[in-house]
């Protein structure tokens, strides 16, 4: 074997309310939790990546014959208004270490593309069944079933094709890139989002947490955990980044699903059901806000580790704060 | 760059019948050519490599939480009566030049699991609309619509990651990894056999050259290419690889056509329509033959490369006359 199961291994869950105490505001925590980011411009990183990873994707998929299936899968990636996360988090865990951001690049494009197939599926009528998607309509809607299909099954690829063919060499060697690519595969296999999707549609009300977490944290964790490979993290810094990652994209969708709540916008049945398996459908508001508090107690906490590379853990303290506040959008000005 | 985009590149069609000139078998050919495989014992080099391929398989897919899932994957992966072609071609090629078999195992059943999702996808209701596939009803017709798209979408990855964590080091050194990956990435995708799905869909019947290669060339070319460049083979080596692999699995499916057509069982005016796009479909037997013969000359051809490598070879040459003559099954005596 090139690496030792360990590394390749789906990691035991993290971020589940259950698995670690109820933490309030005042109760006391670490020193590097009570860092707030206040110091540092997310706004402008964020949408500054947006634009550097926008060029590399629209770069990545240029229109060849068969047209359709090109038109298919740009549709979907280059979507107006997408937040780029899963590229941002991995290119902030690769500059934490002081690596490069170019080195970051190949493999961030490659995040939203098995990104964006994920979504794509899940958006199937005989999935989720979701017309729109970022507020335009799905690819589905658009294409048709079947072309949607073949967007996914070719976004997935060249999403490992693009890592392969345009990582640097001289920035990243060889073992990393494997290492990459293995995990982006865990991440949206059949120990991963394909699992989290699958029992989404299972539709067991108990499930909740594995199911958020599949969903909605796989895609986070790999992207924390790619960076860190990229730049060679070592396997404890690699695990307290896989247990960030994961407690921030987690965070991020109860915060969505508790705003989405309070809202109170008219909601028909059928998109009520479909949101059954939200900690706030399952729990409640108050709770949900609970594990919001946790969640992001919890990510901090796992920042500790990283102090020592001072400002440059600024980027992944500040997207503890946004998932749990969204104090501004990133995606306003494009 | 990690490798120049020449060797990612979609090589240019090698096998149409329009793109090399018609050859008469009693016309002068290579000598190496003129060298029939008699000699070589192919039925029991392949069942025994079916065997050994099987049990790497079994144990690549393992049953664990959520369950369903895995069982759909193993359902069509582990089917009974399963050729093991892109396998078995894989290895022929790797030990060509001489390197053991087990260098090669890891991808040839990462072969195996995106060429079976690949046919999931394909025969969906959307797609082929085939409820059966080697004499069992298809996937979704046992598991669904749904969990048959998530088998698939979880058995791209799981090649791809059973690569990177069973291709043993000592054998292959990374980097041929990464050409292996790009190489299997490539084939499935938009430039490969998503691409021939695509055009298949289209029903357009002058492309039917175009559908050939990208559905049944692709699969074949890309096993032996991997095998060559797991083990090492130069660039001339895999372009004649990519040439013979591409022509043989074209001329497996021309004779298919051929042998149904004479053959003459009853088939439904649906099954008709869905075989439309076959040689034989659009230039009627006689022609299918000439193309067959074509294919069996170009392929020995492309051989002639490696005689250096002596009875290496000859698995390779084997695979050219059962391809054309089926004289046995290989998959009687599981």
């Amino acid at each position: 074997m090139i690496f030792s199961s360990a590394l390749l291994a789906n990691p035991p869950c993290v971020c589940l309310p259950r698995k670690f105490p109820v933490r309030c505001s005042s109760l006391p925590v670490s020193a590097a939790s009570q860092l707030r980011s206040t110091q540092f411009d997310l706004k402008t990183y964020w949408t500054t990546l947006i634009t550097e990873i926008d060029q590399n994707l629209e770069k990545a998929i240029t229109v060849k014959y068969p047209e359709q299936i090109y038109e298919s899968m740009r549709y979907s990636v280059l979507a107006k208004g997408t937040k780029r996360a899963p590229p941002v988090m991995c290119v902030a865990a690769c500059e934490l270490f002081g690596v490069n951001r170019i080195a970051a690049f190949p493999t961030a494009c490659a995040l939203e593309m098995v990104h964006a197939a994920s979504l794509i599926h899940d958006d199937l009528p005989c999935m989720d069944d979701d017309p729109s998607r970022r507020g335009q309509p799905s690819n589905h809607t658009v294409y048709g079933v079947d072309i949607a299909i073949l967007a996914g099954d070719a976004l997935f690829p060249l999403g490992f094709q693009h890592i392969v063919s345009h990582t640097p060499p001289h920035l990243v060697p060889e073992p990393r890139v494997l290492r990459v690519i293995a995990e982006i595969a865990r991440a949206v296999g059949s120990t991963g989002m394909a699992a989290g999707q699958f029992l989404d549609l299972e539709g067991e009300p108990n499930l909740v947490e594995f199911v958020q977490e599949k969903k909605f944290g796989e895609m986070s964790e790999c992207s924390a955990v790619c960076g860190g490979f990229l730049a060679g993290a070592d396997d404890d810094e690699i695990q307290s980044l896989r247990r960030y990652g994961r407690a921030v994209g987690v965070l991020y969708q109860v915060v969505d699903d508790i705003l989405e709540a309070k809202a109170q916008t008219p909601r028909d049945e059928e998109k009520k059901k479909k949101k059954g398996k939200s900690y706030v459908a399952f729990y409640g508001v108050e709770k949900a806000m609970e594990v919001a508090e946790e969640l992001r107690a919890k990510a901090k906490e796992e920042l500790d580790r990283f102090k020592k590379y001072g400002d440059n853990v600024l980027p992944l303290y500040s997207f503890i704060d946004y998932a749990a506040d969204r104090e501004f959008s990133v995606v306003d000005s494009r």
